[in-house]
């Protein structure tokens, strides 16, 4: 025991003592002093605390950049690609602050964001040969095959006060789902700690998306990060379900803007019907989801409601309505579009829930919904669980059925396309028991020509590829 | 055009056809039986379908492990432990074999298996010193700290027709949900190929779960793997909840002789309270959920049904029902214990779910079921959304609140207390309501007694650390 406490002294003086302390047992002040001060701390360094630096981003007004629609449902467009334009002037116009930067793992350009590139180059560190193009080493989009290297520079971009964005394969964001947990959690305890400065968002453009997977297949196809984001504190998480490229704009200025959330955007970069004019995007953006009243013919009164929520869901959701319609054309439907998923929930469980009057007003209180959705179904189910109507929600989405296919069959094996969604009505409405059975028969016919038909063409049927709103169902109103 | 020919004829010829073909066009048999044949084709090749060289591994009577129970909720063990005892003869009697092998980016020995190292080691091929222990090349449990190589390690050797187990703290595992999906969709899409044989399964034991991370906090805190699982094809994937070691070694010994399926078991390591002698554990792991006749007294019509899911929520749904009972002697409480979550599904949607009668007359139609689980809420509602009782389901889980703290303090801030349950009860028992007001006040007085407590003591109250189901309660039957 002596001995021990021997080998205890001689160890602790081993740091002398006697150099560092005064004879009353203080730290001497010139050692002190050695100590940073101020900002210099580690704890007290501005860049430890990013909301102390950030500078608001200077932003061009979304609208000049919007889609001209003159009648829903009839013209196409890339949205990814209307959006990159507006991410161009961002960059252009904060080139100075370079403060703004765009992360990912796959190809900006196969993404359609190509316009980036009028602004900046990739980043890029090694020797620049003169066949390369669209590199530079202050370039400001950093796209690496690691969706890890991406997520952690873009936190600790953001954490130090500057504004990113980072686009990816839908399927492919769960390899970050830890580290953007650990994100998440560290956004909610910020929160809570008063000196903690808000950050710009983390927001993510998931395009290539589940359903447009025509040549990558089944192992490409999964909807499933915003489940796990879902999962997440409320007052941290927004997902949003732009269906076309006007309401991508509003959407992405909007999670540019913002502080403190992760964003999740699902949008697709292929060609797409566009559905709203910019007016009507940012109307529609603003309540997160609403009935689409061109599309519908429910004089306030529906035999059932069509709602969607997501680009490919949207438009068969709509198809289902046209053929409806056409078939019955007393029948009553409202469509009812969702963009910001969490406007679904009750107010008590999410800020963007909208209030159960409305939602009732909306949805019904006794009528059966069917839901199109772009993911799992059950989210929506989860979504809505506390409102009056919930048990009449019939929720079609990823059934996870797929492989190398047709956009169509995919849409077909999940069952999420317009003859399985249109029968869902059929099957549902009291007033259509009689026509059952024929439109059934109808339903299956259908299908097995859609399918006899990708067979021998490899691509969808001419009336599925050429698909527009309009037609009779617009005439008829 | 003709110079384009040109071209292309002499790229054509610089492969030397006349040396490869014969005149009539074949493929030189001499050179055609360079191919390898039969099994040393690539796709032939037996390692390719390891299904073909699957060798059913013999295994002890897991009974022989069985924790001794007199009476349920009076004495501890450390669950994982005595499934260590199991995983050891597992190794020892497939020892010749060698086909059998556990991987864990986190020590073994810290989640109590260590029993293991009786029978093997850690596989290490590097330089063993004098001081190494438990080190070998030849070792087959496979520690490494990186979930990615463990999962990528267990899914090559399971393809290749051996056995394993993975363990893993529950909220690192999101690490590898993306290469968990890529393994669930390769399981389904063989399931649809004849000659595709069936492999082990996967099989993950989380232990280290959210409600245990006294020291870690809430960067450790994740019960949400169960979802992301739960996402995809029900009849791949098998959820597991044992609430004790009996229920453990009963589910541990069905998931190592299944095949074709991903298991996840969620099973604490720390002293908890033991429920079920042997026999009881094995005939509740067969039906996936029941009544706890011992626990409940309710007579066949129960003023409320008190769930739990998990060890940590059973242990304080079960002291909810003690104060309960001790409180209103007359009222009538069932207890139900879930260990297979898929239980709680329709038959329609997974093929362990229950029928209809049997839920209903397990839940009722109409009574208030207060559900204690150990994850996020939102599951819960989804498995039983197509239940008659949905609507009167109300989950207390994980909410997203955690820091370093106590154990039952986590359940206080995520309102899964034993207090939290009980009020619930009683807010929804009719015949309670003049009772209410004056049990929430002995409510809020408890836990802020509580709280005081663990502020001044850094532990958790002597009457909720000694808790033991019994006494009163017990008495009472």
């Amino acid at each position: 025991m002596p001995e021990h406490l021997d080998i205890l002294e001689g160890w602790l003086k081993s740091y002398r003592p006697s150099e560092l302390f005064n004879e009353d047992g203080r730290l001497r002040p010139d050692l002190k002093d050695l100590a940073p001060k101020g900002e210099r701390r580690m704890g007290g360094n501005p860049n430890a605390n990013g909301g102390l630096l950030l500078k608001d981003l200077d932003l061009p007004d979304f609208r000049r950049y919007a889609v001209e629609i003159d009648i829903p449902g009839t013209q196409t467009a890339e949205s990814t690609r209307v959006a990159g334009h507006y991410l161009r002037d961002v960059l252009k116009l904060n080139a100075e602050d370079r403060n703004f930067r765009i992360f990912g793992p796959d190809e900006t350009e196969s993404n359609r964001l190509s316009s980036v590139f009028e602004a900046t180059d990739r980043a890029f560190m090694g020797e620049i040969l003169e066949s390369d193009t669209q590199l530079s080493p202050d370039g400001r989009v950093m796209e690496v095959l690691s969706e890890h290297l991406c997520q952690g520079w873009l936190e600790g971009y953001l954490l130090t006060g500057r504004h990113g964005f980072f686009s990816c394969y839908e399927a492919f964001i769960h390899i970050v789902d830890s580290m953007f947990n650990q994100h998440a959690k560290w956004l909610k305890v910020c929160r809570e700690i008063p000196w903690r400065r808000p950050i710009a968002s983390l927001t993510y453009l998931l395009t290539s998306h589940v359903w447009r997977q025509d040549h990558n297949g089944f192992s490409h196809q999964d909807p499933g990060f915003i489940d796990h984001v879902a999962n997440k504190k409320a007052d941290i998480i927004r997902i949003y379900l732009p269906p076309d490229a006007n309401s991508l704009l509003s959407v992405v200025d909007h999670c540019v803007r913002s502080r403190d959330y992760v964003n999740v955007i699902v949008a697709g970069k292929q060609p797409q019907l566009q559905w709203m004019d910019i007016d009507a995007a940012v109307a529609h953006c603003r309540t997160g989801l609403g009935v689409w009243e061109w599309a519908s013919n429910d004089e306030h009164d529906p035999d059932a409601v069509v709602a969607c929520a997501g680009d490919v869901p949207t438009m068969e959701a709509l198809a289902a309505v046209m053929i409806l319609r056409e078939t019955f054309p007393s029948l009553r439907l409202r469509v009812v579009n969702v963009v910001d998923l969490m406007a679904l929930q009750a107010p008590s469980q999410h800020p963007h829930g909208i209030a159960d009057d409305a939602f009732d007003r909306m949805f019904t209180t006794d009528k059966p919904v069917i839901f199109a959705y772009h993911g799992y179904p059950a989210l929506i189910h989860r979504l809505t669980y506390r409102r009056a109507n919930h048990a009449n929600f019939h929720v079609h989405g990823y059934q996870e059925e797929g492989t190398t296919t047709t956009p169509f069959d995919m849409a077909v094996l999940n069952r999420l396309d317009r003859f399985h969604l249109a029968e869902a009505v059929v099957e549902r409405v009291p007033s259509l028991a009689a026509a059952r059975e024929g439109f059934a028969r109808f339903v299956e016919s259908k299908l097995a020509e859609h399918d006899a038909y990708i067979r021998d063409n490899g691509e969808d049927l001419p009336e599925i590829r050429s698909w527009r709103w309009l037609a009779s169902a617009a005439d008829a109103q």
